[in-house]
This record gives C-alpha cells, structure tokens and sequence, in this order.
C-alpha cells in the first residue's frame, strides 16, 4: 500500500484522553480512533493487526478440531432469564446492555454467549454420540464498563473469540480443557507475547475450575501471584498461600481493657505491645441475594490478615440456597447510613466483637434481616486472643472460643494471599507479584448452563443427563492493544513480526529524486510478489518526518532507499534494535524473507 | 471436516417458521438455527459460506484501492442528532435500535454508518491531497423491522459490507461509482449469481443517484422493470416510462352530472362510458416532517396512472423547508379518523375534486395545518375532462384546467410505471417485469452528510468546502441466501462451487467394509492435501440417509465409495445435474482440483 493513498495521520503530542503508552501510541500513529466512551474506530492498520491475531486464533482452534460459527448479538431475554443470569447482568452488574425492540420485547447485546449455545446445544445434540462438540466465533462484544478505559484494554465494544465445548463426562471436558491451555499458549507465543497462565476465580460465569492467560505488563489492571520454581501462578483473587504463623498470646487470663483510640490493628498493636497474629479482627459485610435478601456478614480473620472479597463473594453464592436466593448480586462494607439502618445503637467501628449480633442486632431479626457470622481458618486456631469489647474504646484480651465466644458455625478460607507469603506446594517457596493483562480465560463451567437450561443429551446407558460445558475467551483487540503495552519504545510501537499490519515499509528520503523514487517502487513490487506486506512512504514530506512516522507505527523493517544507492544498496533498519545495516539491492528480498519468516515461526 | 465430529442435524420437514424455499433449505440443512425474531445463529456450514462470500468481497474491495477497517456498531445518539437522522431512525421509520447506557446516554445499533465515518473524516481529511479515499467494513448490522421474514433476507441482524468514498469533486465521486458498479457485478458473477443492476430510489440514505444490484429470484422482495434491449432496468420505485396516450374526451361542455355509485374509476367509467385516461383523479394522502408540522397533499393525476408513494415521498422531502422542517417523517392515506378531524364536513370520498380545499378544509388553515395540491405530468395536458365534484354521488364532465379548476402550482411526476409501459429511451420498448432480491446498493451522496456534520476539507484554491461523498453497500448473508433462493432443487441445496462450504464429499456407503473405509480415507486426505475442500460422511448411517443429506447440503461433487472400488473406481455425481461418472482412483484428484477451479474462475 502506498501511504499516499491511504488514511494516515499521525500526532506528534500525547492525546490527553489517554492515560497507558499503548493507548497513546494507538492513538498517535493513527490505529484507532475514539468514537464515544469505550467505543473505538479500528481504522486500517489496526484493522489488519487485529485479522492476524484473528487468524492465529483461528489457526490454534481449528488445529484442536473445533469449529468456527457466528452467534447472534441480539440475544432474547427469556435465555438469561432461563439461566438465571438476566438480574445479575442487567442490574446488580449492569455490564450488560438492555434494549427493547418496537414490540417491547426485551433483548441484550451479548457480553457473552453461554445461553444462546446452550440453546442451540439443547435443540440439536441428542446423543453421547455427537459428543464431544466444540464450537467458538471471533465476534464484537458489548459491557457497559462503569469505567471504560485504556482504549482497547478496557472497552465497552470489543472483539473476542469465545469458544464453548459440550463433553459426555468431566473427563472428556478435562481432556478439552487441556487442549485449550496448549491452544492459548500457543496463539501467544505465535502473537511474539510475554505470558503467564495462572489459576483464576471463576466469577459470575461459574463452574468448578478456571485458568487465566495474562500478558506480562505494568498497566495490567491484575496482580498476579507466582513462585520462581514456576510451580504456581494465581491471580491475587484466587491465589492461596500459608500465612505466617501466629505468636504465642502474652494474656493468658481473660479481661476487658480500656484500649482509648485503637480503631486500627496497628493502633492496637502498639497499645497493647502484642502481635497482630493475636488478634482476632471482625470485619462487617451487607451482601443481598438476588431474591432481595440482605445478609449482614461478620467475617472474623486472624489481624495480620485481609479480606480477600472474591472468595468472601463465592462464599455467600455457595450459601445462596439457605436464604432462598440464587445468587449474590451486591457485596459491599455497609456505609454508615446503612450500619444505623442496621444496629439497634451506634456501632461500636474498630471495637467489634464476634458476637456483636447479640448485643447490636437483635432488632434486625424483627426485621426478617438475617445475620451471618463466618470464621476464616486463621482465626480458628488462636488462643488467648484480642478482640473487640463490642463497647467504644475497649477490646478483651485472653479470650478463647467455646470460652468467651462461640466459634461461629461456618469456617471459610476468605484471606487475601500476599506477595512475600510462604507457597503450599513448597513452603521454601515465596509468592511473588507481577502486574498482569488478563487476555485470555478458560473455564470448565461443568453442568452449571446445561442443568438451569434443561440441556441434556442420552448418555450410553439410556439415562438423560445434562451436558458437560467447557467456555474459553480469548480478548482479540485487548491483546492486539496488551502486545504494544509490552514492546514500545520513546520513538513508538515495535510490533511483534507476526501481528504487524505490514511487514515493511519502505521510506523514499526525496521522492523528487528520480532514482530514488525508481529503486523503491522497483523494490516495492518485488517485496510485494514475494508476499512480504510492503509499506511504501511515497509522501511528499521530509525525510525526517518519514522516518519519524514509520518508527511510530513500528513495523518491523524500514528501507531507506538513500546515499547508498550510488553503491547499489539500500539501508535496512531493524524497528526493534535500531540497528542498521546495508544490503545490496539483488539481496534486499531474499534477506528480509528469510528474517520474517524466522521472525513469525520462531 | 469429519461429519461424525461436527454438530450435523438435518430435518426431513420443512420447518412451520419458513415461507420461501431458500429459508427452508437453510434452517433443513442445517446452515442455521432462529434465536428470536429475525435473529439467527450462523452454525459451521453457514459461517463458512458467509466467509467465502466476506472474501470475495474484499478481494473485489481491495483490487480498487478501498481500504478494510471496521466501527463501532454501538453510535453515540449525538452524532445522528448532527446528521439530522436521529428522529427519522429511531421514530418515524423506527428501524434504529436504541438504548440507553448506565449513565442514561443515547446509542444506537448502527443500521449503517454515514454518520460515524462522517466524524472520522471530519476530524482526520484536512486537504485535497489526502483525497480521494475510500475505507469500507464487513460487519453485523442491525434493523428493527417490521416485519422480520425469510429468515437472512429480512433479518434483524445481518451482515453487510459497507464503503464510504470522500472526494474533492464529482468527478473522482463519479469514476469511484463507476468503480464499484464494476466491483459489484465482479462479486456477484464470481460468486455466481445470474443479476441485474437497475435504477434506484435513494430512499433515506439520501444524494443524487443510486443503483441497485438484483439478484433474480420469484421470491424477491422488488419488482424490476426492464427492457429487453438492456437498455433500461430500474426498481419499480424508481422506474419511468412513457404512459399510454389520453383519449380524446366525448364532453365538449361543461356539466355536474349525478354520478351514483361510482367511488371507483372504473365503476365511473362503465357508468359514464368513457376511458379512464379522460378522468383527473384526486387522491388524498397526509405527510408529517420531522418538525411536527403536519401537512393535507391532494394529488391530481389521470385516472388510468397509479401514485408511486416513493416518488410522492421524495417531492414532498424537496417541499420539506416550505415547511420549516427538514425531513418528512411519514406520509399515508389519511384514515377515517384522520379524514374527521380534516374535514369540516365529511369528505366526499370517491367524488373528490381538485379543488377541494376551498370547500372542505377552510377550517385547516385556522388550525395552522397545511394544504398542499400537486399536479402529476399526466393530468395537466387533458382537456374536458371528467373529476369529482366534491359531492358524494356527482361528478363534473367536460372540465379544464384554469376555466373550472384552477392547474396546481406544482407539477411533479409521481405516477407509477407499470410493465407493459413503452420505455422513454426508446418507445418501441415495453418494460418488462421481474422480482429481484436486492444485495447491493451504490450511493452518490454528494454533499448531504459531509455538509450537515462540517466534514470539510481545504481545496487547490485555499477554500475549505464540504467533502463529497459516496457509499456503497452489500447484503453479505442476503447474497448467501439469495444464492440459495437462485439455485435448488426438491432434493435440496446446489450451492455455486465459489461460495459452497465445501468443495466435495465423501460418502462411505458402509463404514464397516474396511475397503471402502481405507478408500475414503485415502482419498479424504489426498483431497485436502490438494486445497479442496473436503468432508467425509464416515456416519454409522445408511446409505440412502447419506446421500439424501450429500443432496440437501448441496456440496457440488459427491464421491461415493461403493461397488465400483472392485474395479478400482469410485462413482462421483455431480449435485447441480446428478450427473454419475466413474473415475479411477488415481484421477480423482486431478480430475475434481480442475473442474473446481474452472468453476470458481469461469
């Protein structure tokens, strides 16, 4: 392509609605374009990024015999409502998009497609012999994101590849599963991206086991949580650890104290000369089911530990039932309008007990408000601990559960793993943090879709039962945007070989100059014939300028067809390495062939 | 493809949803599957026919220099407020989906994209040396229609290739359509279908000039009026012609005369006894703009001619700053209701004359509401003519423009062309009359959008002016049924080989004969090796349950692996003609690759 003829304008100044490098440098060299609040024009270059991710994509699915299909955006709402996911989406969420049609029918634009395959999966599979059946489609999806940002990274219309497998047994979907692990590896490590698998929380899309792929980058909204012997790797949300372990109580009598001013551990700590390993921290929650049930949550936890509120979250859905609801739609610490709603007097913040239902709440009971106290394990085994008085100003020291306090019913592990924390594979092993781009996530969702939505199938021994579901994403535009988040430099994008929009872009340094201007359009269709995607800068513009632009862009060669000409050679710059060098122009095609091809296949 | 591994359900009924065969061979094949009204799932088969014709498409687009990119399907309201289409999408016409965001902001569904490609261009073409330029999309796009029918033709959601070409003058915009009008007949021979380009109304896209590509097919939507020389076609809209000569009138004086009983023309004819064509009709419509206003249009025209409502639209959308607004939102045959509130007495329908305004609607101008009275070409040459006398049961004979009626101000030419008419370019022509289903549209839109949104550019002499502007549309998955619609049989589908899902299959007749497997197998792989496509049917199924699946897929070549392999042959039938050959074992590959590519290249 010739950039004269093309739509190419790029900036010289960081557009201010952008905040990480990669936003600014898709920006800046003319990829995308801002149409409204995370909502973004693909204009060609990226365009063509984003068909080579789609393709290596593509490629790796296809290779494990899946199938590609195009579902619908418009998606009925009586399918949400039949899984039960049309509440949570729609409001508690809100990240999906509602409208209604001149009838007044009610539709979403899909976020997310496990309903209508679902669907389609119910209608046509009949027998364990279509099984297994994997199909996926490379599609825009839509969330409406309270906060969109980082451009692509975080949009309220993006592209995704979404794949879902139907299986006989778990022990067909473990099989799929595990082709999809190798699958995403390999579309990352073809895209040229730095990446880490590591376990994940499942969410609101469910089932028993999921697997995040995140892109290496310090504007990863994720931490992740890794060991260096590579044995283990967590989001933040879902990773586990051993805790330190606790000290030994000094108070080993039991006794009210005046404690003025230590709302917080550390206050406490320094009144009382102990360990926050000795102290028990009970922490309010207000959680409401879907069935407009609220929950007012003590969660108790050992003080030198934090809530982790995915895992507190997953454990007030798993009590659901209990409270008639099916899912959780919010959980929140309660503000103070609602702890006066609450409390029967004043709560006593930084001084709680975990009984304070008795002393606080009574009245909420009349109110058919329900009351949940949870012990996470790190609480469990203290002895001789502090705690609060359920009185301002004054904590108990040496108490003991079955002693002073009932050890709540339920035991649940809610803490929050930290970077520095001992591995349990391997207790020599220390959790390290890195900043993460989640691209792509795998789950094993089990009968969780199948079983709302009445999907089963006739297994070998006559009996219906419900299909066994697997779902895979992969975010296409978000990698696109995550592979320049993890190779810029102060001059612009360095595209990784295999998803640059053009392999290279030839910068004629005077077009006015005859023989310039020969050598380049000669080299331009010998480049093009041997299938190498060839850029040719035949702008009427400063040499300066050209070369300027063709490092914003990044593509990966740039030939400068200048002085050297008079030697019969042009100069190759690698984008990557700036490093120069130059061939001879009988060399120019051969040369640059073999090094892409290197370059994409490595 | 293995068809044991795919999901592969066909139906031996025709399923109750479908009226038009192609939408039951598509649903029966299983090529889709209905998730709401107008909205459906494109499963394997399908995605693969919509991709083949996606890519030549894009390989017609890119050989004329367009460049693939792709919007936002979600479009900020305020840039269809700037267009002035916002009320006519989303109220009158009501074909744009809208929806509110969590922050109560407008979007739309984008049915099309002038508006968003109208911004871009606004914001990034500064200079006539960035023109021409001409950027286009393959996407899903979206319309609430009415009536939601025959499956892909009138869905709901759909995909379309949409280009938007921007030049400096109408010159360039005029060699880009003459471009395209090449571009799409290539896409539709090479994706073989038999076509027709005719005339267009430009309908609410707007500008100067359009054409429409039809494929022929009695189940089409349009009538097509052409002639048998080629010169002339146009949609019936759109279509002009010659109407038949005016006889001469028998009433040579003036006179009321009762006229009982003869609401209709012909009924008055029989009764008076004379043709229709020496009678002025006066047909009453109602028109509403966009501002409100609402406006009464008598038209006058002969009573032999038909009013073409588009045509009628189009002059009133002319007449639309007479009356403050800018568009006209609706227009239909005022109701009864509608009649009441008009009328200061009851209309006498039937007997209306052309003047009625004086007599019936003087209370309308009080009422600030607006009468119009139009005049059709055909009605102002005829004299002594006979038309009502705005009396219910009278008429007048023997009338004339300015002696009993005063000749509308306004002569327009909104009369219907019919088949049988002679043609203008050559009145030894009739116009003849087909269906066509319409897959592409191309646009001259000049100035409309570019000048309502301030897309402007600077020109050779320093002045900044609008841009000028074409678009150019395709119907991607109407084109893939149309083709269906085109080319079956009672047995099923025959798809034309450039745009089958796959090239060949395999039919083993019984997968337990180890010969005939190995066979198959043998060949399944030398197939693919040679780039044709191929499936093998290696179901545990009977034989003549293959062969009627083979046919109602409709792969252009059977291969079956039966008897004949004694003689170390198979018998391969071709699906268009069910013409059966037998081809040694070792010809089939060579003999399938070149019957293949000369069906793909012809």
């Amino acid at each position: 392509m010739r950039l004269s003829q093309m739509l190419f304008v790029t900036l010289r100044e960081d557009p201010a609605e952008a905040e990480i490098p990669s936003h600014k440098l898709l920006l800046r060299a003319g990829y995308i374009r801002r149409i409204g609040s995370g909502i973004y024009a693909y204009l060609p270059f990226m365009w063509r990024v984003l068909q080579k991710v789609s393709q290596i994509v593509r490629e790796e699915m296809n290779a494990t015999g899946a199938q590609e299909c195009l579902l619908p955006q418009l998606q009925p709402s009586e399918l949400w409502r039949e899984s039960g996911r049309w509440d949570t989406y729609t409001q508690a969420e809100g990240i999906m998009f509602a409208l209604k049609d001149r009838q007044e029918r009610e539709l979403s634009l899909g976020p997310t497609h496990e309903e209508v395959i679902t669907t389609i999966a119910k209608e046509m599979i009949r027998s364990y012999r279509q099984l297994p059946l994997h199909l996926y489609q490379i599609q825009t999806k839509f969330r409406d994101e309270i906060r969109p940002r980082f451009g692509l990274m975080r949009g309220r219309e993006f592209i995704m590849k979404d794949g879902y497998s139907f299986h006989a047994d778990e022990e067909s979907l473990k099989k799929t599963y595990d082709d999809m692990h190798k699958a995403y590896s390999n579309m990352l490590r073809r895209s040229g991206l730095a990446f880490r698998p590591v376990q994940a929380d499942s969410g609101a899309i469910g089932g028993s086991g999921s697997q995040e792929f995140m892109v290496l980058a310090e504007a990863g909204e994720d931490e992740v949580l890794y060991t260096e012997d590579g044995e283990y790797a967590a989001n933040v949300e879902k990773a586990v650890s051993l805790p330190a372990d606790a000290k030994t109580s000094p108070f080993t009598s039991y006794e009210k104290r005046e404690t003025p001013g230590t709302e917080t551990i550390e206050k406490l700590c320094q009144f009382l000369k102990c360990s926050p390993t000795q102290i028990v921290k009970n922490v309010l929650y207000q959680g409401v089911y879907d069935n407009g049930m609220t929950v007012l949550v003590l969660v108790s936890i050992r003080g030198d530990q934090e809530v982790n509120e995915v895992k507190l979250q997953n454990e007030l859905t798993k009590l659901a039932d209990r409270y008639g609801g099916k899912t959780l739609l919010s959980l929140k610490v309660p503000d103070a309008e609602a702890q006066s709603k609450w409390a029967a007097k004043s709560l006593p913040l930084g001084y709680i007990a975990p009984d304070i239902a008795d002393d606080y709440i009574a009245d909420q009971k009349q109110l058919d408000r329900k009351f949940l106290r949870l012990v996470d394990k790190t609480a469990v085994e203290l002895k001789n601990f502090v705690t609060g008085a359920n009185e301002s100003g004054y904590h108990v020291i040496g108490a003991n559960w079955k002693e002073q306090f009932q050890l709540p019913e339920i035991v649940v592990d809610v803490r929050k793993a930290r970077p520095g924390d001992r591995a349990i594979h391997n207790p020599a092993q220390t959790l390290q943090s890195a900043r993460g781009i989640e691209v792509g996530h795998i789950f094993q969702l089990g009968i969780k879709y199948s079983k709302a939505m009445g999907a089963t199938y006739t297994n070998e021994q006559g009996e219906e039962v419900p299909l066994v579901m697997g779902c895979y994403g992969v975010g296409v535009s978000r990698l696109a945007q995550a592979a320049v988040e993890q190779s810029y430099d102060k001059d612009g994008i360095i595209w990784p070989v295999a998803i640059a929009p053009y392999h290279v872009i030839i910068s004629v340094p005077n077009i006015s100059d005859g023989e310039q201007l020969q050598a380049a359009e000669k080299l331009y269709s010998q480049l093009n014939e041997a299938g190498i995607e060839t850029l040719l800068d035949d702008r009427n513009e400063r040499a300066g300028v050209k070369f300027k632009d063709a490092d914003l862009i990044g593509i990966p060669y740039r030939i400068v067809t200048g002085k050297s000409l008079k030697s019969g050679k042009v100069e190759v710059v690698e984008r990557a390495s700036h490093k120069s060098e130059e061939i001879p122009l009988d060399e120019v095609v051969s040369t640059l062939k073999q090094r892409i091809e290197v370059a994409i296949h490595k």
